[in-house]
């Protein structure tokens, strides 16, 4: 029992020679409260291959989280998490703190979770993934450009045959994240359903599909008039090889003017060179923002190698990114460099 | 002793099959710290009962709220908030991260404590009132209109009578949150008396008296001169029944030009059906900008439900307003909807 | 053991009988990890003796930082602090939360640890000097305009000769906190060296000098060309005496145009006059910002008193300044209280 006693006392750090640390403790009435957050630091050498990247050589705070989640016994959870980095790729001086992710989640049902807030809507399979678990050190541009990100609004989600299925369908004010306006009295919806098709114990198949459906007002730039979206992405893995590919389009119809469509697809492999330790990635890219232009289109090549010093926790990536962007350059190269933190 | 030991590592959520969790620890010499804040999701239909809403039905998170507070053995506590989500009613794009409260408070004698920061202003029953606690969704709007919210300065503030007066006057900037100016030398003065006027079984009712008086320069809308507000309010609860009721009036003295008044006042009625789950509210509030023009003035009826899932800390509230706003609009109508967590 | 029980119990905050409030774990994979930050409330009154103060008296909040820090068993630290007060003596309105310092280290080797983040830049005594530690209210002028405060970027620093002797040399962005972008291909380069010259029972004398060297294009003011740094300074402390010194030097040379030097100095003595209660501090500041333009220069004369009533973590102090500042008025004085909290 005294063994046990200081065991417990080195777990909690507490040594009455040198006095204990004050442990923090939560305000509210919730069971279970954590914080957490990530950083990435990142580094950029070269050419601008596609439109999200500047000329110059630069090092930024790509991202810096901080998050607070918490349950209560009466089957609700939340999570704030706020992004304090840069947060984008674009040109972005002053940045300041602000909510990424804010919801609150009745979790009653299994097959019918209910939630409210900010967080990410529910189209697009890369748009989805974890920032910290992507292959690459940056999500393809059709994903970027084609998705709808994060947005304000409610959902319901749930999982069915023994969790092999997965449905989630939401709706959303579709004006963006930290605004409390919406540009008119209709609400944008999306929906994807995605599911596990083969599960051997050497193979693994995966597949989902999603679509959004919004009305917009006068929105930027300027755009009014309906848009739906359409997505299908594949994924598969096989001991130390990994493949996921996905197709995305946008289809505009202003009130005013002719139709248009957007539409872009990727394609990756990536492969475990050393388990646990050392990853290398391709990807192919490519993405056409409006069909009734020409020339406007960009492809892109990425090679990439992660290394694992303690999982996705502690994590250099290297990406060599090799573009033809859309204007007159072409074969513009970009070395990434990232380093990630999770805690 | 064993039962004991077994019952602390559950309370602490210690396990050594699966291996304890990290306890967060204070970095400072504070005898305790605590997280905390709260969440506000609002969705809203239908017209624009006053000038705070706009026209179109929205999504929105209202507060997102995140402190930390803690107390140090030498009478001094201290607080720090900060707004993550909207904060206000009005459109309000790419919200980020502000402080709401911070300050220090010695708290060495009950009847004076000192409070130095940024926090409410002694002026104003409902401005006073904890966002969480309020019996409807939003404030009324006189106290909106007429109440100076909160401003960064310094404040003593006391009880007496065994706790049943107590008074607060500070001296601030008058020049509103998160800002570092003062429009001129002369500072803003607040002060408020409030106490129980009786305390029987079945029976309380409190009051309370208080003013401002301020001198500015050219601060929004242009206006150069001094400014002087008085309220009352009184309140009374019996059983399941809680009544109140606040006037508020700001005497305006421009330097060039005429003098005018802004006055309003709010009448509120509470009753819980089913004791501590269900509560029906209903309230009327009147406004009158400026008393040197006609037609400017605005009434509003709000109809409103609270369902206490876990007291406050969960709870679901939703509101109908009937205004009849300044201008030629009458009779708009809006539905709000709200879910509350406190953590 | 069972004494030991209860006494782990008390340092918990963990009591049967009221029930154990709950404590905030972390959700990631390190070692440690904890949150604290630091208040400063400031009042000031009078004139304004260097460019920096308005000539308004004010009350703001002169810094509200809060930030997170922990550690990995790999040998990796990290730091996340964000500003959430004024942050500047600057006019600033709607200031809002701001990332300070977010860095991490790789501590694997003494003599050289890898920095990668955003962090003050190794060059100036005083800018390096923690914000809650100065002796004086403000730092001087020549440091606030002469150093390159933080930047984005990475730095090897380490320790030598039993610690006496330490370096750090750096490259950045150069363009500032809290951007993602780069004005060109170049980086900024920043070094220190600093060390223990002297280590006596009653006298203890430290010394440094760092450089910096960057090319700007068309940052603010419109400056593009080259600029670098020189620095040199002194430290002596004897028993209740403390002595520091420190000259900085910009060279400016445009493309077009004709190259300029800015410089100034301070010196500063500090005085314990009840040991660890009362402490009496005079400096000197003198700064020209172009050496090519007579009648710019500054001068500034602050005594100050600080009382510490819980060493640095509640710390009460009182400076009045006396300056003669660019232009045509001279003998500016100006009184600044300041309260600090660090938890």
């Amino acid at each position: 029992l005294s063994t046990e006693n200081t065991a417990l006392r080195q777990q909690l750090g507490v040594d009455s020679a040198k006095g204990s640390p004050v442990f923090i403790t939560a305000f509210g009435k919730e069971k279970s409260l954590a914080v957490g957050g990530y950083l990435q630091f990142q580094g950029e050498f070269g050419d601008s291959p596609d439109s999200r990247f500047p000329a110059e050589d630069r090092l930024l705070i790509r991202r810096a989280r901080l998050g607070i989640k918490g349950s209560f016994v009466e089957n609700v959870d939340f999570v704030m998490q706020a992004e304090f980095g840069s947060g984008t790729l674009s040109p972005s001086a002053g940045y300041r703190a602000q909510l990424s992710d804010v919801y609150v989640v009745w979790n009653k049902f299994e097959q019918a979770n209910v939630t409210l807030g900010q967080f990410k809507t529910p189209y697009g399979y890369e748009q989805l993934a974890a920032d910290t678990k992507l292959p690459l050190i940056e999500r393809s541009l059709p994903s970027d450009k084609l998705t709808l990100s994060r947005q304000i609004g409610a959902m319901v989600s749930g999982d069915f045959l023994d969790k092999r299925l997965h449905y989630a369908t939401g709706l959303f004010n579709g004006t963006g994240v930290n605004t409390n306006t919406n540009d008119n009295d209709s609400f944008t919806y999306a929906g994807r359903v995605n599911g596990v098709l083969v599960n051997k114990s050497k193979f693994k198949l995966t597949a989902g599909t999603n679509v959004f459906q919004t009305h917009d007002t006068a929105t930027a730039p300027g755009f009014t008039g309906s848009r739906s979206g359409l997505g299908f992405d594949l994924q598969a893995a096989s001991g130390p090889l990994t493949l996921a590919a996905e197709w995305l389009q946008t289809s505009s119809d202003p009130d005013v003017g002719a139709k248009s469509k957007s539409d872009g697809w990727s394609a990756l492999a990536g492969y475990q060179i050393i388990p646990k330790k050392l990853q290398a990635v391709v990807r192919y890219e490519t993405f056409d923002p409006k069909d009734t232009v020409a020339g406007d289109s960009s492809d892109l090549w990425t090679l990439g190698f992660n290394y694992f010093l303690k999982g996705d926790e502690l994590k250099l990536s290297l990406n060599y990114l090799l573009g033809d962007p859309a204007g007159p350059l072409s074969d513009q190269g970009r070395l990434l460099a990232r380093v990630q933190v999770i805690f």
